[in-house]
């Protein structure tokens, strides 16, 4: 069945253009009509590609205006994330992240890639149903609307030769093969358009080497996403080559990690030799601005990697901000700061970026994001600048996988999701006091 | 006569707390009561003091979302935006700016601080009454119900030893003595209050080293604000040590133009000495981190100028975003970015920059800004956490002076001040092509 969606305005491949016809069946794109009458649902607005976030880890959510006192490091957030990390179980998971996703929704993401880690019970046990924390995400996605990429992430290691501890024994799996079969199991809910099924390698600090080929093997075999959190820190790289001797990424390529399927998360730390390996490959770099400015990773090579031909994508990645634009803004603006050069990324880049490269076009996923051209954020803009002025708050109509999720701003299935997020992180932090 | 506001949180000097009333009488807050009960006009959510925007240039809001396709550099910029204040009149201006104003206002700035520099008419002669542009400013800050601090700018020069040229000969005056005649007629707005009138130099570029002293006389008299864009752009440092071997601060410094009623806006790129000079004076800096990474300016040295005693606060300048919450967060993300450490300024310091030290205390100013702690942006942070979650999207209420200005995110007295943007800025556009 053939459902017709008319856009005031809708920003195709050639530019924004006025008066648009889209067809969608099912969950694609059929039909792209110019100068169409004003029929079907309307959009009033500029219509978007819907934005991908691609790097999410969706407890993070708790974490966000909770600050520490006075100076901190990457390290520290992580010890006050692992004190997160430590009390989730899968129901309670599943209602977080049903509201986390709901946020994303409502912010114009239409689909998340969850880099999913958190696998084991608090004591670092299997669960009687070892993806009971992979189906709660799943079930999340499913009632927030969103189309989902679960990462299953295999993590063996709390660093180069130290095993997990404390927290970390939840994200653990026995070996890698207990890892794959895990990950086997989970691929049951991979209905190819949805929910599809990945495979993530957390780091090289937390994969050994040696378990490196087989992680690849795995996500190979059926054409599978691979996604590693690479170089997001100065302390990884330097670790690795005390303990390989190379860089994460010449180790990852040794071990047949670098592919066109691979997506590299952050790439804040890269070697020129690194970024013309993830560009030999064919690979992909996820950066997460908002996230690696909160955490002080620092900015990454994104004009270099461009330059290279590596394609890039954006994440939310801790969820201090949920906001695409947000996202695409901060990717030229970090360019900006620190080669004191204007526009590295066109607007256009900018918008192939935060949608993964998603087109309004016949054959293009029926993602569609509605944003207000007459707010008081974008009023005044041309077409082509409202990416560069809007905020989350702009959002008014999203439409996943051809289904309308958000109307007029507000959430088509899932009630009250502000105070859904407040009650899940407020139970989260009584339950062992704030981060 | 005293009005009694009821906050269910407010943002006191000893940190956020419940239940607080706060009694005003005219734009005084005359009293604040702990554990208050609900009576008076009722506050739901976070209310902080007033935003105070210590930079602006109204007109900029115009080219919002008008981005230069391909590389550039901030004087491709300077080209577009003089286009714009070549077409500008002072109705026009009027209201432009009660439209911006009013943006303003709901994002939760309750004083906005006009560099002004658009005297003349665009044949470059004085109007009528050479205050013409002036007035509509004050107009403006007055229907937008905003104080205003409006420092009438000296530009003499279009650089150093060069006469002003094109739209230029809009900014200037003959002489430095013609400019302190002009703005003492404009003071006849000051009340102290409300309206306020202060000096800017516009630049060292833009005011010869001979007339410096005059602008900064001319302040002391009455005590006035003295304003100065300083050290923007590396060239600007690289011309003036050309032209007096000496940098800008030190330049100012000599010519008696730093004191304790100083603010040097920007302060981007200074030397360590440039830094001991201005705390030395008492000068207070004011930085634009939005602007300064959309013009790509570069990471001014705020952590260090706090180090030394210098008074941080902050302005929205360009006006690519109008959120004194970015801005905010943005002073701390800038450090973040550049020396990948975590929490160089605490949530408080961020506040006190944003307000300019702005107290909801007795004797403090009655303005107040009330943000929603349920919305999706904010639900879960902690009391302390929320000006880190929070955008301009979340402000509900506005108190100036002691008057309500916006109330459930809804303007009071500027109708339909999306609309109005829009208008403004297609009917400037349009005179002369977009820029």
């Amino acid at each position: 069945m053939t459902t017709r969606f008319w856009c005031e305005q809708a920003w195709l491949p050639e530019g924004p253009t006025d008066a648009v016809g889209i067809d969608v069946d099912g969950d694609v794109i059929t039909a792209v009509t110019l100068g169409a009458p004003r029929r079907g649902t309307v959009l009033p607005g500029l219509t978007l590609p819907g934005a991908v976030n691609r790097h999410s880890h969706a407890f993070h959510r708790a974490l966000r205006g909770h600050p520490a006192e006075g100076r901190g490091s990457f390290w520290a957030w992580r010890e006050a994330m692992y004190r997160v990390a430590a009390v989730l179980d899968p129901d309670g998971y599943r209602r977080l992240a049903t509201a986390v996703y709901a946020e994303m929704a409502l912010a114009g993401f239409t689909t998340v890639t969850e880099f999913h880690y958190l696998h084991r019970d608090p004591a670092g046990r299997p669960y009687a149903d070892p993806n009971a924390m992979g189906h709660a995400l799943v079930e999340a996605a499913r009632c927030a609307g969103l189309r989902l990429l679960l990462l299953d992430t295999c993590y063996l290691a709390g660093g180069f030769g130290v095993a997990p501890d404390g927290v970390q024994q939840r994200f653990a799996d026995t070996d890698v093969d207990a890892w794959a079969t895990r990950s086997q199991a989970l691929t049951t809910h991979d209905d190819g358009t949805r929910t599809r099924v990945g495979a993530a390698v957390h780091s090289v600090r937390a994969v050994p080497a040696a378990a490196l080929p087989a992680v690849a093997a795995w996500a190979e075999r059926d054409a599978r996403a691979l996604h590693v959190h690479l170089s997001e820190q100065p302390a990884e790289n330097d670790a690795c080559l005390a303990a390989h001797g190379v860089t994460p990424t010449a180790l990852l390529d040794g071990a047949g990690c670098l592919g066109p399927r691979t997506t590299a998360v952050h790439a804040t730390h890269l070697t020129a030799g690194d970024v013309t390996a993830l560009a030999r490959a064919g690979a992909h770099a996820c950066l997460c601005p908002t996230t690696e400015r909160d955490l002080g990773d620092g900015i990454g090579p994104a004009g270099q990697l461009a330059d290279a031909g590596v394609s890039l994508c954006l994440g939310s990645d801790g969820q201090t901000v949920i906001d695409p634009f947000e996202e695409m803004r901060a990717l030229e603006m970090h360019e900006r700061l620190r080669d004191r050069v204007r526009g590295r990324f066109t607007a256009r880049e900018l918008i192939v970026a935060g949608t993964d490269g998603a087109a309004l076009a016949p054959g293009g996923p029926a993602d569609l994001v509605t944003v207000d051209t007459g707010s008081v954020r974008t009023a005044g803009a041309r077409p082509l600048g409202v990416p560069l002025s809007a905020s989350a708050a702009d959002v008014r109509h999203v439409v996943v996988a051809g289904r309308t999720v958000v109307r007029d701003g507000v959430h088509h299935h899932v009630e009250r999701p502000a105070a859904r997020l407040a009650e899940e992180i407020t139970a989260l932090l009584d339950h062992r006091g704030a981060p």
